[in-house]
């Protein structure tokens, strides 16, 4: 049995088929491992510390999933917010590299059940497709502005871009990837990952800590199909344009109209659906 | 603007670019929109209703994605832990077709603090992989039988299979389906969503509410990668053999390694990898 192992890979036995004939060689494997984020910060001059989410995610660049993620629920709105992002010292080896701590900011002020109702609402705003696009006005995301004007060609190459840049992906053919670029289209950061939502934490968790946001007018690439989170997250951070290999879901195209982000799905060397804010893509 | 629907999938206007040509059309779209799981239960002579899950899903199936999603998480084990599972009718017409009540029978203990642990973890079990599956182990999974004996014919004959029975994913190119096979290669149900958890949900509910739980030998299909989450719901299920399109991850391996399952991944018309479990494959 395979050890444990905090690599963002494993080496693995298999057993191949091909064309008739088996044999038997190495696998690399993308590495799958929970990450638990606890919150920490003041209150009442004492030390509140609560676990706020668990994710099965690729271990390697975990202090900026975690703080992409809390950047993504609202909870940060930059590196200002942040104390200190380390890994948790009070447990044994192995499982503290599977615990981020994040301190904030004495006085930050912020609403911890709004985390909870992710996944256990009691919102009274209901459960709809409607709903959830409401509620993100409620929480203060804006239209995004005009511009910037994208040539199509550029956006065409950027799946080309992105797997270039992705060394493990070749090996394990199993991760998912986000992408930031220019609006030029020149690459500014990868990151990957098991779950398509890391990843994309990682890359704005990475713009976070670099105390580079918000960002100026930028396109992510996404490796896969664009879900109504990802839109999220991709308003969250306010970037204008969205591309994705694969498809969008209904409810991501109605965020992207919503909030005039433009949204490109099944995008390929020479040819690409524009689903929403064409006025962005120069022909 | 397009209207929300609770149909499975959504034309939406699109704008092409093939080859330096574009063009206007429509595409069809994979519908998401937020499904709450409430569980009702009486306590005391008192009934309690308490929301347990929100998962963004494609709309169809969706008591059995209630009750698939319900099985996987141990708090029922068949058809016969249940009394109604039925739209709520408290709301307006659009949120109640995205609210599942699950009614359980009287009598039924479960522990629903249980639920809350796999988003927030407080449990002494630690946070990671090895702990992961020693977590099984203490709800009560236990390791499969050995048998039954797949020829790797019949495995890399299931995508094909597959991909013939997905009647939306032709459309939409943004569903992932699961497709439940008998060891002979015989198509028993498949299930499609935008979300892949949801898909395989959606196969085991189906067969609770057939009452045809426990399954005999069976194998699974998945037409994306295989992930830990994934490998957990195909051992509660107990099904002894799971095939994968895409790779699967280190901890889906070890899982399936631990429980004796079979995993197979990339599998193909005339290739796959077989990760644990050889011996019930015939060469």
């Amino acid at each position: 049995m395979t050890t444990f192992s905090l690599r963002s890979n494993v080496r693995r036995a298999v057993r191949r088929l091909r064309a008739g004939v088996w044999s038997r060689d190495d696998d690399v494997l993308a590495a799958e491992e929970p990450l638990e984020i606890r919150l920490l910060w003041e209150e009442h001059g004492e030390l509140v510390r609560k676990p706020i989410a668990v994710t099965m995610r690729t271990p390697g660049d975990d202090f900026e999933l975690a703080t992409g993620f809390l950047y993504g629920e609202g909870i940060i709105a930059g590196q200002h917010d942040l104390v200190d992002v380390s890994y948790c010292t009070d447990e044994d080896e192995e499982q503290r590299l599977n615990i981020v701590n994040v301190t904030l900011r004495p006085g930050l002020t912020f609403d911890v059940t709004r985390l909870e109702r992710n996944f256990y609402t009691t919102s009274s705003c209901g459960v709809c497709g409607k709903a959830a696009l409401d509620a993100l006005e409620v929480q203060g995301c804006e239209v995004l502005p005009d511009g910037p004007e994208v040539s199509a060609k550029v956006i065409c190459a950027l799946p080309g871009k992105l797997r270039e840049a992705q060394a493990v992906f070749e090996r394990t053919g199993g991760l998912h990837a986000s992408g930031l670029f220019t609006a030029e289209g020149r690459l500014v950061s990868l990151r990957e990952d098991v779950g398509r939502h890391n990843a994309f934490d990682k890359l704005v968790g990475e713009r976070v800590l670099a105390d580079k946001m918000p960002l100026g007018p930028h396109m992510v690439m996404l490796s896969g199909r664009a879900s109504f989170e990802l839109l999220q997250k991709a308003l969250v951070a306010r970037i204008p344009v969205v591309a994705a290999v694969g498809a969008p879901s209904s409810l991501a195209v109605e965020l992207a109209d919503a909030f005039n982000i433009t949204l490109c799905g099944f995008v390929k060397a020479d040819s690409l659906n524009v689903y929403t804010g064409e006025k962005r893509i120069l022909s």
